[in-house]
């Protein structure tokens, strides 16, 4: 009640502060959206009543003090929880995995790497061989080789499959909708001050969290990253549910989202501060100082409870960590550019052909078969990748492999070079050798695994799974990455005589770092399909610790987001948000059309006038018909409908609420009582029924702009604002109204878009 | 002249666009705020002509290909240029450092480390020792070792010191007073929307330059990292006036400006991203997503030109390159928290001391003899400092040294520990050892020096010299947090029984890290000082190259800040420019006040009406009249002064420019020639001269809030949307004016702090 009151200061009144206030005024339905400046005076209001309170007394000077601690107290919950299920996921999902091929008979519960580090019986050389870890062949038929042995195998493989993916998609379709998908597209709506009640609840956090496990266990084509932001911020919303300052103000609410959005983008990929330029760049909306600070804090306590985990067993915040022991010479930026324009090639495609894929679904018969479309994909991933090595392992393990240095002690395929017999050298500088027949079944092998996850990825982003697109996209650059790199290696090998070789690659020496390509190519694919610019580059090097490898990371980001640009400016999240028209007015879309806010406002030409409350002489007979006729969100105030002189403005839902609450509390308030929004009440004849104020629920500093205004100041105004809606005047006469839908759809039919794709308020 | 007509159309006038605009209009008065909003419009008015006209031919669109890459051509530049400064004064401070103690008998133009370097009869243990290289003694006297060689080298050294600062100040009175300080309040100033000509101008730039090698060599307690920012942004400043785009529009040449400062950080440091964190942190007030990218790209671009002249000789781009062999541990954490505290501390006495010093010399006698002021510190820091050989030395050599671990090839005093000699151990792991004497002098030395360096930086920074901050508070910080360190050390080794160390010390362990604790309090002092938070923490950890040690640097800056923030919220550079009295609107300033717009306004209750302009009624003269009457930068046009309905608002300026245009080369122009701002003429009578038209003048988009508006919806209004004035409306009437410096007036008086300090319009 304190907050409530609080906001009616805020819209202006305060004459009549001591009236009690209604309840549920100041919040908002579902689907519409925040006015993020009311918000802000709210909290104001709100603090500056318990600065003024916190003088009186001991405990209100205690009370003040946890205030003004409780959002670092929230960001250190969100840390903690975010973190704890991150390392869950990622404990669980090793299992799960592993869980496809066998079975640990010490524990059933262990992966196949914990079964074998708790034997005694492993040797170091044959770490992944040990007694105890058996395949499905060996626990049913007592085979471990052959033609049989392996068809048992797939076929468990792929049942294990079956049964994850339909567990996961019963469950969301069950339980939690909002559970599918990356969860950024809404998550960036949302934070620009949009209420989709339930998105961010505890029902889906815990499905979401589960399915997550599932589907990626279930070896479909997709990442667990972008879903653990989603995670993370419903972490983020259940704790700001628990303390009234952020609870009831949704202004203060979408900080403490912000934040949580880069713990979850921190324990996602072990990478605090690309977590936090991630939510500067690429979510957030209103990201004031403070909350950078706070999002710094949540995404190191995150990040350090994840570390605390350790799920990777390898004790490092870091998911690949890379040692390369050679630098990089300018003469490879030539094929690190290349790779951008791969990356940015990749990134036109997939947005193209996934949207085209997402739209069918939408309009045609395939939405409404959703478990099945999950399971025929999940059979063809199952049935394709056992097969290929590269794939059949976890699309981290792939991505792990491709970025490593081919070491001494590597047993990888894709380190099988043949090695010069009489040369003896120290272990860590092992000079370019020439491929052996391993690395070129390993090229092989890799291209088809390309192809395939291409293919697969634009089908599976977007089914009613939690999925996240980061890992497949690194995969699909760390892949083409790899092979460039193998290529340019062994061609400096055989002819290290050609002039773009000589200077730089004598024989004998270790000049090209395949891994290092890998690393590149995977930057370039992720920024192609993202459009994220500097977390990118943050990410790739608190992900890998190169911090050396700077130069040609940016390299092909920059050419991949330069090429992806060229075909269509729109990133992934973006493409999708317009596909379900959100309310979404992005920050990066310039707006340069020569439009003038008349053009835009209603009513248009033609159009019946606006709707407007008088300020004393309508009376509540006559705002129910009004209220009842349209669907406005809000009517202005005039001083009279003839001299169009705007004084105010009042919120529908609190119209209705303010009659509904003084019809039933108020004595004499019947439908021929007049209403009013002065000061004093309007002089009225003897005999006529007890006048309703209204002054409480009116805004009196409504927002306006005269109709001569440029659309492209409208549109800034709206943006930094954060605006609901503006009134057009023209010589201080009241002309029409824009509403932030207006704008978008605006927006939309200047961008030769439907306009009515946009469907919310 | 395009550009011109571009200004026109912006502000909403599309009818007579083919009127031949005037020069000049559109352009701002030195000392002036900026309009944000209408530099934004007038880009894109720019942006969408270039547009249209590139289909016209081939050429077109070349021309409006090189005007999309201008951008990148500009921050390459930048890049290129501050880089290569960078590595000048770099080397230029080492040789002119070196030239106090001695001279290079080879080579005069070479430092004590390249003359011994190039000489061959230097060994590897004696790497300073060379028989070319002579100190002033060996030279003038032929004497090396005893009390006048001694007494003679002290002298020379404190000649050179008092020539090099002499010649700063005089060459910064005489050339470039702008040249002076750290100049980042002033960036911050300018990137805020203000206009001060010349400060970053040419000479600026190359005064700067030169006198800051000077000062850094004469060994005052200063640091070039702050006017290296400075330097950067007259860069571009420099390269945005060749491009049309930016020269002729200051908001664009504003983002070019945000860009800079980054290069600027990234070349002080050798710190990419931090450069960039800290322009969006600290420095920049509108810093959109593109800028960012840009920024980037520039900082990137200076960071490898700076490491290809390699003036380190260590081809690494950072400056403080640190290995620690140890992690740290959970209880060491109090200690840095204590440096926080340290840091908090030392900030909030450095900014009151110093902002008193330079209160006094602005408003007392002192600030009339800056050449003698300069002269008597540097004099009285050369005789201190020389004695001791932690001030001797040059302040990031005494930084590295502090940050270093002790490895078993340092020859420090500082690690001049008692070694076991039963022991053997591998060289990079040695356990905590017992101090010797040299570890106990050494202690006795940094003391002193740290009490020095405290009171003496008070007083060099402000003078009329470049000066920059960082490098002492980072020195300060990492004194105070090596003899912690030691005294840690030195605990944990002779107590390990002791309950907290006994957990993770065992004896013969190597546990404590002296170096650490250095960065920690240099982290710790400088996030006092600057009040930096996640820019600071990247610089550091870039700085160092340690990833790993994010946990304790951030504890300190943290505890730091709310250490600092306890006694007054302003950083060292927010305070400056309040002593100045810069019109700067901090977005971190909280405005929480109760009061509206109404109370803010002018005219206040009992002034005389506002000067307003009528659509149609006023004669030339009259207006004349106006203007010379007021100083008001503009006018509000209304239909007339009974109704009170606002048109319009006309900028002085531009006004003063029309009439003056008009009345040079229109025809029929006389004193009481009817203005008007409608479409069309007003009806008057015959024989009446010819009216002047002045629509073409006259924003149609003036911004207007109701006055009942809070002031902090006003305030954040300024804010975001960069506006220059704001009319202030009741029920469509206009009512008063509110101005920026009016808000900066309201704001300061809210603050109880004297409201006519603000000196700018």
């Amino acid at each position: 009640s304190m907050v409530n009151a609080g906001a009616m200061s805020g819209s202006g009144n305060l004459m009549d502060f001591l009236d009690e206030p209604f309840p549920d005024v100041g919040t908002y339905e579902d689907f519409h959206t925040i006015d993020w400046l009311r918000e802000k005076s709210r909290d104001t209001d709100r603090h500056r009543k318990i600065t003024s309170k916190s003088k009186e007394s001991i405990w209100e000077f205690i009370k003040s003090l946890l205030d003004a601690w409780s959002g670092w107290v929230v960001m250190l919950l969100i840390g903690l929880l975010a973190g704890t299920l991150a390392g869950v996921i990622d404990l669980a999902v090793d299992w799960m995995t592993d869980l496809k091929e066998g079975v640990c008979l010490s524990a059933f519960w262990y992966s196949h790497e914990q079964c074998c580090w708790t034997s005694n019986e492993t040797t170091f050389e044959d770490r992944d061989k040990c007694p105890l870890w058996k395949k499905w062949s060996e626990l049913l038929v007592n085979q471990s080789e052959g033609a049989s042995a392996y068809i048992l195998n797939y076929l468990m493989y792929i049942l294990w499959a079956l049964l994850f993916a339909f567990l996961a998609v019963s469950l969301v379709r069950v339980f939690a909708p909002y559970a599918c998908g990356s969860g950024i597209p809404e998550i960036k709506t949302i934070l620009s001050g949009f209420i989709i009640r339930g998105y961010l609840g505890k029902w889906t956090l815990l499905i979401k969290t589960v399915t997550l496990v599932l589907v990626v266990s279930s070896g479909l084509s997709l990442g667990k990253e972008g879903p653990l932001v989603h995670v993370a911020c419903c972490c983020g919303n259940f704790f700001s549910s628990l303390f009234s300052k952020y609870s009831k103000n949704e202004g203060k609410r979408r900080e403490v989202l912000s934040a949580a959005a880069a713990a979850g983008v921190s324990v996602a990929f072990g990478a605090p501060i690309g977590g936090v330029l991630f939510s500067l760049e690429e979510v957030s909306y209103y990201f004031p100082l403070k909350t950078l600070w706070r999002s710094f804090f949540a995404a190191l306590v995150a990040a350090f409870t994840l570390r605390s985990i350790n799920p990777f067993g390898n004790s490092r915040l870091v998911l690949f960590y890379v040692e390369y022991h050679t630098p990089w010479y300018m003469a490879e930026l030539f094929p690190f550019i290349l790779l951008g324009v791969f990356g940015g090639l990749w990134g036109t495609l997939f947005i193209r052909c996934n949207i085209a894929w997402c739209r069918r679904r939408k309009t045609t018969k395939l939405g409404k078969y959703p478990v099945l479309e999950v399971i025929v994909v999940t059979a063809v991933t199952a049935i394709i990748a056992y097969p290929n090595p590269y794939t059949r392992q976890s699309t981290s393990e792939l991505i792990s492999e491709l970025f490593n240095d081919c070491g001494a002690l590597e047993s990888s395929q894709l380190c099988d070079y043949v090695n010069d017999p009489n040369m003896t050298r120290p272990v860590d500088d092992i000079p370019d050798r020439p491929a052996g027949v391993g690395v070129y079944t390993a090229m092989w092998q890799l291209a088809l695994a390309l192809v395939f996850k291409i293919v697969i990825t634009i089908f599976t982003f977007g089914m009613k799974i939690p999925s996240g697109l980061f890992i497949p996209s690194m995969a699909v650059g760390a892949m083409a990455g790899r092979m460039v790199g193998i290529g340019v290696e062994q061609l400096a090998y055989h002819h290290h005589d050609w002039i773009i070789f000589r200077n730089w690659c004598r024989p004998g020496a270790d000049c090209v770092t395949p891994g290092l390509y890998a690393m590149v190519g995977a930057a370039a694919c992720l920024g192609g399909v993202t459009r994220m610019t500097v977390s990118l580059v943050v990410i790739m090097f608190e992900l890998t610790g190169g911090l050396e490898y700077i130069v040609p990371l940016m390299a092909a980001a920059v050419t991949s987001k330069w090429v992806a640009d060229a075909f269509g400016k729109e990133g992934i999240y973006e493409a999708h948000i317009h596909l379900n028209g959100y309310p979404f007015l992005d920050v990066k879309d310039e707006f340069t059309h020569r439009t003038l806010a008349t053009d835009v406002m209603r009513p248009r030409r033609g159009e019946p006038p606006l709707s407007v409350l008088t300020q004393d002489s309508m009376t509540v007979e006559d705002v129910e018909t009004l209220i009842k006729e349209t669907d406005y969100n809000g009517f202005p105030v005039v001083v009279s409908r003839d001299s169009e002189r705007l004084i105010g403005f009042a919120q529908r839902r609190e119209l209705i609420l303010a009659i509904k609450n003084a019809r039933q509390r108020q004595e004499g308030i019947v439908s021929n009582s007049i209403m009013y929004f002065t000061e004093e009440p309007p002089e009225l004849p003897a005999n006529s029924p007890h006048p309703l104020k209204l002054r409480r629920i009116l805004n009196l500093s409504p927002f306006t702009v005269t109709d001569h205004t440029p659309m492209e100041t409208v549109v800034d105004i709206f943006r930094k604002l954060g605006l609901r809606q503006c009134l057009v005047t023209r010589s201080g006469r009241l002309l029409g109204i824009i509403t932030k839908k207006d704008v978008l759809r605006h927006m939309a039919q200047m961008a030769n878009q439907d306009p009515e794709s946009i469907m919310f308020n």
